[in-house]
């Protein structure tokens, strides 16, 4: 990704994002003792940053090869992302999503007029659904969740959008779960600043891209158990180069530490947020050698929470 | 008030609050058929817009009387916006809080740096404490949460800032306890706007305000009960007789009603707010004939609430 290429890609997806705001709190930053700045993409359209990456994807796939379908696979944030994306062009979205997605993510997802295709709660199982409809289905676009170029090309515009209104920022940190942030974030951070830091935060519980990120290879994400639903997948293969190149480091946290940071988040910047999107700011209190007295940016990934879960964790 | 107080008001008020952002969702407004604007004082510093009727009104005495001590008494919001106002103009804040005041806001309070006074549970204790403790020291301000003319005139930049914004408003509704965020907002439409309507939203279990509004007299709230805490309070005499010029009806829902609403705003605009802050858009979904297909503007008064009532709640 070239600057060229960074603006037409800005280009295709801003009219069809929200700008989303920086927010901040002074209690915060007392207790964190280091200045945090918050780009909330729990305010973004279909409620998480994936909307950039579908939109961006949807977008470029078209231009290759015109289809009256896109299609994927997700139980959660990319599914809603997906069909808002295909009603922008027009297209009908067909979504395999998981016999135990939550009913108010299956809920959004017909709300945007997409169809859905029940299948049992597996990974493998969601896959081989994926890979018989497209066998069947073969003019349907097919779009990965976060191993994709054209996602990561378009989830770039988060950190995009952050350093153009904050140039300071010392490091920025993203969750990490099947890459897709972090290797747009990467690449963003590469191309617009020369001193800002790019972290990874993961759950302790699924913590295979720490552990690929420091033995070289991608490692196999293993019974991942952790309360943030968004990271449990896999790292994706193009994702994993792309972070090797422009990731300083992934730190984990625990369950306990993730919720901690965030009540935080609840209690003192008043937004709503899933637990993935906590996992950054759990990651600056366990780390406070690598992250006081300097200007961190967090990105907050998304906001889709069943307000059961909200009333498990409080 | 007329434009020139108006003004000056403002220019006192402004450099010490947040502009608070409006936001709005799609599915929000296909869910109720109407057109919401949500003014979200959830965001503004000490968490209420009480902050800008503590500020102003603090202003305002500080120039007719010196003082090292600005006293008041409240179980929330007013204790925080008063400390923090305190701190603004360098004085000391004593608040009178009862016992059972939510351990958050009592930390939140000692955080700027009041010194607190516990009472008992009952409004009266906490009057008559503070009465006590006016006696014996003479040269303290004392300011009222809600029925003083100067918190009503702060209270008023709210719906201010919110015409300048978005003149089309046809309704803003504001809850009301006390009645200062009612009265400064009709005292500020009346000004600003030849067409917005002000609504007063109200717990049943607490209604002395309509009770009050459609019988020309304040009516005695008794055994006020709404999981509204904020909205538990008398309607002021300072307060009343500018609400019944100003003001163009008072509606009242049931707290299933405001929880079915609060739940709402949590999922889809992704922000924390207290109870009492959900009764406008409950009043919305309610009536139907009165706000249907319209530009109606909410005032989100504030978002301290207990993490263990939002798990109650949800």
């Amino acid at each position: 990704m070239n600057r060229k290429v960074y603006q037409r890609i800005k280009t295709i997806v801003a009219p069809h994002i929200h700008h989303t705001p920086v927010v901040a709190s002074s209690i915060l930053n007392d207790t964190y003792g280091t200045n945090l700045l918050f780009k909330c993409e729990n305010f973004q359209k279909a409620g998480s940053f994936k909307i950039r990456g579908a939109v961006y994807a949807a977008s470029a796939k078209l231009q290759r090869q015109d289809t009256n379908i896109l299609t994927g696979h997700s139980s959660g944030n990319f599914a809603q992302a997906l069909a808002r994306a295909a009603g922008i062009f027009h297209k009908e979205a067909i979504l395999i999503m998981p016999r135990n997605a939550p009913k108010v993510k299956v809920d959004a997802v017909r709300t945007y007029g997409a169809t859905i295709i029940q299948s049992e709660n597996s990974p493998a199982d969601r896959e081989e659904m994926m890979a018989n409809y497209l066998l069947e289905n073969p003019g349907a676009i097919f779009i990965h969740p976060s191993d994709d170029l054209d996602m990561i090309h378009g989830n770039a515009t988060v950190a995009g959008e952050f350093l153009e209104s904050h140039p300071v920022l010392d490091k920025i940190i993203v969750p990490v779960g099947g890459g897709g942030l972090l290797a747009g974030t990467g690449l963003a951070a590469s191309l617009l600043s020369e001193n800002t830091k790019v972290f990874g935060a993961e759950p302790k519980g699924a913590d295979d891209a720490r552990q690929s990120f420091y033995s070289g290879k991608i490692v196999p994400s293993k019974h991942p158990s952790t309360i943030a639903d968004g990271l449990r997948t896999q790292l994706g293969k193009i994702n994993f180069p792309i972070i090797l190149e422009t990731v300083h480091d992934i730190l984990t946290v625990s369950d306990e530490e993730i919720i901690t940071a965030m009540k935080d988040v609840y209690q003192y910047l008043k937004i709503v947020i899933e637990p993935s999107a906590a996992v950054p700011l759990a990651v600056v209190r366990k780390y406070p050698d690598i992250f006081a007295n300097q200007n961190i940016g967090i990105i907050v990934s998304g906001g889709n929470v069943d307000l059961r879960t909200l009333r498990d964790i409080f």
